[in-house]
């Protein structure tokens, strides 16, 4: 591992705000006002009488009440403590108390981008410079979805590095999964700008992966294919080749992953997932399977790294220096590239002129 | 707003100490020993066989161990761990495992004034300069008062906030009072020393406001005059008066509110409150409803104040500034007198010799 | 008190580690994987498949997991993420995702002692530089013994200051003993290095005491001799003998205590107890009883220290300064030699060169 000697990024690394971030599953968002916690940032959610999606800052910039616990009226927010009346562009159109609004006062809107399951959500100091992260596989008529979503106490990027490394499913999936295989095949990693690939070939026994759950026993060739593509977003597929039937006809089924990471501070994460197949459809039974198979799954994942952080948090030893294996190259690079974007933020913040997010106490 | 430009008191304002605080209410204290916090003190509190209430420092000088666990003794109290024994001025009399007492050994004896239903405390470095504030409606028996206590997860400012500004009642107690005219009245505000006053003149239908429950509707003219004390405490009257009746012969009715606002530490404060009535003097039933209603309207501010300073506490944005509105002016004189304290106490500090609370080990 | 003027140890004073530490009771290990936390440590132990028990770093050196969450191979255990396995003398001997394993991949092995009913543990930088202390009552077939163990929310200062003195014993215990002789014996204290010892020589009614419950009230004379052995361990006996049987046949009887504190942090301690007795040694309700008996007891500290603890995080008064008894001299001598302890350690440490306890990323 000689040849890795940048610094990664790790639990003292800034989190990053020029980045599209899943703020919440579609169907978490209604009417009704609701809090969420993005980048440590407290915002309001909700649709307006149109259905589309609104996110606010959620601290009223006056007395700092939280706008979640207002109330409604028409696509307006009526703060629950003094009754400041925030539009759905946050701007302030009525304070009870008096006649006029200064213009300048207004609670942050953020841009907001909805492509089922997920609501985006942009932190960023300006405008969106990108779309959010796309996968071909999202809001495609020949898959069928699943999604889910856990709040785990640990840091977005280590979370991504457990993705990245699938060395990591004999053991700490081993109740789940059965699949030595996995930890012996040598990945191949590429880049492209911020993204990280890797791609995994390897032959086994149906039975053993949960993607072929319920089938008898015949020998596959499994590809899989990791994406990080962003700070907010891991994508992968899996695609499975029965190796039992002649190459001409032979079957294959595909499987897009998308997994959303969405820090709440640095050592808390909401994790939004999205497993999609091309097979069975309209056949509720199997997205009911798949939904309990990979909440299971994930929740393996969940629990191990809710332990390493804890150790991380409790044991304050400063002479730990993590080690690192072969397998960790695709994890180190993914993040270097954090830590890299990181600075490119900060020196980009320090370049612009400060800008009050609101006004000041006069 | 462009006239208010001093300095606000906020969460980084030091506690204020040469003040009177409420300890307690007459009520809670007995001959038990019972401790209680006040600006990050650990007092024991208790009565002697007379009846009187005494305030000591709880931390026993010697190893620390609250002397509310220990036992009475007359009208000593013996610490639990060693058996040190102190009377009632906080002299050491008694050191079991040895004959003599150094004079100098003694545990702190707060100065305390008791006007039910209150048991004021002075906390300042020297005696007293002054006598607690006091409310002519208090132990008058022109009135019946009920009265309580909440342990509120919030800064004492912000609960003086509160109370000085009525445009939060249409909003923050939408679900008990049914008064948008409240939020439309021009208050007037004059000062006195530290002292900041706000009447305000309203006319509304009886049937909107505790203070009128259970009546037929007929209008009234609803007189309120708050006032910010102290630091301590702050007291306001409501005079409402029948407009349906001739003025010769009309009835009007006078409710006094004292809120005491001690705080346990920056971000949590006990909040001791009484409302007293001139009417229905000797009605018990009156007194449960009175006691009832106002523990729920008080209820709604706690739960609201609450709900703030959590915002603050998670919500770390050090790019936040508060806007305020024209309603805001009393609250910002009132930080503003509360922040100019802060600094005569630290130059004060400053100016005297150090003091020892207790000894040194030797 | 004049004599004492060297610095004594406090909250502020680091955790001593060139130290032998109980890590667990002998019944505590068994082999399946436990965790424990020793000095800020995070430790897994077991036992291999020849009885003989194990502490290894806890820690995974590769990504933080826990190794008492992996499982058991031989003597080896499995991390529970990625599969690394380590040998029991913490060798890495495994990596499953590729061949070869660098030499200084390990993780830390401790130097263990199991002398029922304690297994000792060295947290030094080097190879222990002593043996674990012994007492002569233990693992002595003239002896019974019961044991416990209570996590406490203190510091071990704390708990040994509380066993050197006790003059607590009428006013903490007060409703377990009934001794008011003890609070007045003055007390013969010896040094030898590190260690303190103090000898009392108490008359009393045998009835008062716990180890002479269930006997008819007779004259007794007890000795008591403590010692604070080390910062890990304080050692103790009472003899009592029978003053109203003639000197040439008077039975005595013997209890020797063990207290072994050993820091989880600097304000939580695991405190283990074992009480040993030289008179019914096969009756197995003689030893029930004293469990119960010393468990109850013992809790007494336990609660006592904890509001102790509690008093000094949460009133966090600059101006505090304890002041001592002439019964705190043993105490304090144990403090200053618990201070120049952790002045050597500074010292050595930074004369030695840094030593790395796990690799670095590279």
């Amino acid at each position: 591992m000689g040849e890795i000697t940048a610094r990664c990024a790790d639990h003292r690394t800034p989190l990053l705000y020029e980045q599209w971030y899943v703020a919440a599953l579609s169907t978490e968002v209604s009417q009704a006002l609701s809090e969420v916690w993005v980048l440590q940032h407290s915002l309001v959610v909700y649709r307006k009488r149109d259905g589309v999606a609104v996110a606010l800052q959620n601290r009223c910039p006056h007395r700092s009440y939280p706008l979640s616990h207002g109330v409604r009226d028409g696509d307006s927010v009526i703060c629950g403590y003094h009754g400041l009346t925030f539009d759905a562009d946050g701007r302030c159109v009525r304070i009870p108390s008096q006649e006029s609004v200064a213009t300048r006062l207004r609670t942050r809107s953020y841009p907001i981008v909805e492509q089922r399951p997920f609501i985006w959500i942009w932190m960023g100091a300006g405008p969106p410079t990108c779309a959010p992260p796309a996968a071909p596989w999202l809001n495609n008529p020949d898959y069928a979805d699943v999604c889910g979503v856990f709040d785990v106490p640990c840091s977005y990027i280590r979370l991504h590095e457990n993705v990245l490394d699938l060395t990591h499913l004999p053991f700490l999936h081993r109740a789940s999964f059965k699949t030595p295989e996995l930890s012996k095949t040598v990945p191949q990693m590429s880049t492209d700008g911020i993204q990280v690939r890797v791609r995994l070939e390897t032959q086994m026994q149906a039975t053993s992966g949960p993607s072929a759950a319920g089938e008898p026993a015949h020998s596959v060739q499994v590809v899989s294919e990791l994406c990080f593509a962003s700070p907010a977003v891991h994508f992968a597929t899996t695609t499975v080749a029965d190796l039992d039937t002649p190459p001409e006809g032979r079957a294959t089924r595909r499987t897009g992953f998308v997994h959303a990471f969405t820090p709440v501070d640095p050592t808390s994460t909401r994790y939004f997932w999205c497993v999609s197949r091309d097979s069975e459809l309209d056949d509720l039974a199997a997205s009911d399977r798949a939904r309990q198979d990979f909440t299971a799954i994930f929740s393996e994942d969940v629990a191990g790294l809710s332990r390493v952080e804890a150790m991380w948090a409790r044991e304050r030893r400063e002479d730990f220096r993590e080690i690192s294996v072969a397998a960790d190259r695709p994890g180190l690079r993914m993040r270097q590239n954090i830590e890299n974007l990181a600075r490119a933020e900060a020196e980009s913040r320090e370049a612009a002129a400060p800008v009050r997010a609101a006004g000041e106490t006069p």
